[in-house]
């Protein structure tokens, strides 16, 4: 990537604006804790792998600046809600201040870069089981994808979850083409999608959200490929708006589903999808773009940001550690 | 209705232009075949019934104007592939013309007045069936309707063909709440559907296309509503891009489906609908959001305008003759 997507510089938290892109190249830096908190609820930095790494960032400077760090850590917490890594990013920090070895200062901004640079290794393990796993398929070794949201470069610190898997295969020269759904309401992937495959070269083609069915019957799509959000213990997988439909979708015409995303991403304090809070969203986000008005003055809107995919529609979950069915995904932890 | 979507004024055919709704209310007027042709292609004027209409009304201005009849009727013809009552339309002129009796220009300018009042007699039969239909039910006396696209007065030439059905329901107290889905790439839900049920004072709330299935499951949906742009003769039904999968989730989720239409909309001369040919728009309609681009310059897209719902996803067609199962299509009629 020519643009960064996190950036830790001269102790700021240079965070590039998802909200403005392919168009508009702009960046934002914050340089406290309720700035980071603001800019998750605000989608300058979205994907759960990101805001992750956000919180972590934002907790340094928290340390650093004297802030209330209880305060610190629950203004993030209430950012967004959904996303697990976010709260596993926050765990692991107030893990360490609670052990509080020497200069806390020096040693949260440490575990912050630690916990961004180790994602990037997650994103590279992920991808090639992910593509290994499709490739053991003497049938599949030339491939059409579909995939939802961005899950790429823009999502994480690496080279993504899901589009880190179609990376991977088509480093293999084994994807044929990738169809990316433009994701609404936000269009991550008609804006950020759209944005990587094609700085990679990808053969792909964007569809609208409600093209999704026509394409899979009529474009021979093999696989779908997603991330998470929260998987909880038993596979159930929540994910951006949209998920749901497209695995059922998949599961009537034949379409294999994979969920991409690092451990992390698992929540095995939770038994089932049933347990996981769905951000609600401004009916505005469905009525307008870009602030123009798409509707009626006040249409009302029913806005949920993520949904809930029942395990059993899932054929396999990839993290670092390997492949999983989602049945399977518990004991093999 | 206070704008009215197709007017015959002065021998000159008035169209209301659905491309900038509801922000803007503005009229095309159309004094030539030619012109009537590019409304149509160009989606000033939308929706199966109402293409039919100004189609007949497009003929009469030809042959008041002496234009060549032959290209004239190729040149609608050829506006939209998909949606048969175009073509049944220019059938009705075209047997006309052969049977040639008495004054040509008169005659066609009252059989395209004729086919206009008549769409508004068969919208109102269809509401009713299609009401009755669900209310026949004794658990279905207030229910909640999910549809997609725009099928209300700006599609038709009278109370609209599902939305018809809505509003039917409505003035029956039978309607808890409807749920529209914003029907990407033209976002006829949001600007058409939205304005209609917001008129009525019919309570809904739009929602985005990749939200249907969450919505489904989660709100408690009883029937999905949605109208035809072709019907083959087994029932397959050829509607807005969406339909399908709408249709397919519908069916996982135990929701019942509706088709409601015309029997203009009937396509007995082929038997399934893989005969449909399925248009394909221009990739900046998905890549582009009111003139905005919403993604990299010149993305590449895949824009097909409609697609397929195969009839054993569908429970029953209504048309004004009645209610019927698809597969009983051919005989009942």
């Amino acid at each position: 990537m020519s643009v960064k997507t996190i950036e830790w510089r001269e102790r700021q938290l240079v965070l590039l604006d998802q909200r403005v892109l392919p168009n508009t190249i702009h960046y934002i830096t914050c340089t406290n804790s309720k700035e980071v908190a603001e800019a998750i609820s605000n989608m300058v930095v979205r994907g759960a792998p990101a805001i992750g790494i956000a919180a972590a960032y934002g907790m340094a400077m928290a340390v650093r600046n004297n802030e209330d760090l209880q305060l610190a850590s629950q203004q993030l917490a209430q950012s967004r809600p959904t996303a697990v890594n976010l709260f596993w990013a926050l765990e692991r920090v107030q893990d360490y201040i609670q052990a509080d070895e020497g200069n806390l200062i020096e040693a949260l901004e440490q575990l912050a870069i630690e916990i961004h640079q180790e994602d990037a290794m997650l994103c590279d393990a992920i991808a090639k089981h992910g593509a290994d796993a499709i490739m053991a398929e003497p049938s599949n070794q030339s491939v059409t994808i579909y995939t939802h949201c961005n899950t790429g470069a823009l999502a994480t610190g690496g080279v993504g979850t899901a589009l880190g898997v179609i990376h991977e295969l088509y480093n293999r020269q084994s994807i044929k083409q990738v169809f990316a759904g433009e994701t609404r309401p936000w269009l991550q992937g008609a804006r950020l999608t759209a944005f990587e495959l094609n700085q990679h070269n990808i053969p792909f083609q964007l569809v609208c959200d409600s093209a999704a069915a026509h394409t899979m019957k009529t474009k021979s799509i093999d696989w779908l490929i997603v991330g998470a959000d929260r998987i909880a213990a038993n596979g159930d997988t929540a994910n951006k708006i949209g998920t749901f439909q497209l695995a059922l979708i998949a599961k009537q015409l034949g379409v294999k589903v994979m969920v991409a995303a690092p451990t992390t991403t698992i929540d095995f304090s939770i038994k089932t999808g049933a347990a996981i809070e769905i951000e609600q969203r401004s009916a505005k986000e469905v009525s307008q773009l870009n602030g123009q008005s798409i509707s009626i003055d006040d249409c009302p809107a029913f806005n949920p940001a993520f949904d809930i995919t029942p395990q059993d529609l899932i054929d396999v979950i990839v993290t670092e550690k390997g492949v999983f069915k989602p049945a399977d995904l518990l004991q093999s932890y």
